[in-house]
């Protein structure tokens, strides 16, 4: 019997990414959508942090929350812990604009994991992916938010044209929830 | 013997402004700073709405706090209630790139003051200011945050090169105060 895991995202992808990870751990990973409030801070774990909190009087047992931006040098960290509001408002073609004539491309998305564990209490587990802004958006398909305009380190493609499964060997997320996975295996739910 | 009454900012100009608006009413405005928590929300009342509800554990008498943000039109709203934090990455000068060759310049100041009235609850009052982006930052010394680039309507100078006492009868921020001080004389707090 698979031990059940909730996985509060509103984001389709999101949960099957996580849902074939965990299945090998023996997890069934169910998706939970579930309006949370989110504080305006500088850090994406106090974002994650604050998330938990609030979930844990929706849910009666193990689940977690995830959180992620994309953080441009040149623009002080900006969007950051604001990229979905950014990438609805300004969308890509703001990030490029602001950044034209700019030499320094780098770039750094991050994610947080953040876990509820109903024995061990809240953990939080981040991931970050170095890399540039391109030029102009490319995209082949993949990915979603910002991907079209972020080529990680080492590569010459945009995360919008990795396959997704190479994608998360190198992502922001994917490295997250590889450490949430290693915890887990090391504090199983059972 | 004057009542007193806490604003909660961090703001030195805002908090002269409040008092010199307040003391013909009889009320000693109070500047007390306090690190509220703040929501990601689309709306300014929704934020001080939050900032009410966490300072009311910390007061034990009557206090507001306020919030502001620019909107411009061409750009879906941003940077709205992130004005903030849009500041201190991109600045005046980011907005300004955005929005280069763009012919709607179309913008709007919100402010929405939030008030604790220990018998009478928490009550809000907003205040609008319509104006354009200017085509470059002008600055005569006055005002803060992106006043140098807002002109309201009606008139060629920006925020920041009218004299405080001029911009306030037009603000966003004035017309808020100006309400919240009408509401104050029909419910006083002594």
């Amino acid at each position: 019997m698979p031990v059940r895991i909730a996985f509060i995202t509103g984001n389709k992808g999101k949960w099957e990414e996580a849902r074939e990870a965990l299945a090998p751990l023996g997890y069934e990973v169910e998706q939970v959508k579930l309006d949370l409030p989110e504080p305006q801070a500088d850090d994406l774990e106090v974002v994650a942090r604050a998330k938990v909190e609030a979930a844990k009087r929706h849910l009666p047992g193990a689940f977690f929350v995830d959180d992620a931006g994309l953080f441009v040098d040149a623009l002080k960290g900006f969007p950051g812990v604001y990229s979905a509001y950014v990438l609805k408002t300004l969308g890509s073609g703001g990030i490029l604009r602001l950044l034209e004539g700019q030499p320094n491309r780098g770039a750094r998305f991050e994610a947080v994991v953040g876990a509820w564990h109903p024995r061990k209490g809240a953990h939080f587990f981040r991931g970050v992916c170095r890399g540039t802004i391109a030029p102009a958006a490319r995209d082949a398909g993949h990915g979603f938010g910002f991907d079209p305009i972020f080529i990680p380190e080492g590569q010459t493609a945009t995360f919008a044209e990795l396959p997704t499964v190479e994608k998360n060997r190198m992502s922001h997320r994917g490295r997250a929830m590889a450490q949430f996975e290693a915890w887990l295996r090391e504090n199983p739910l059972r």
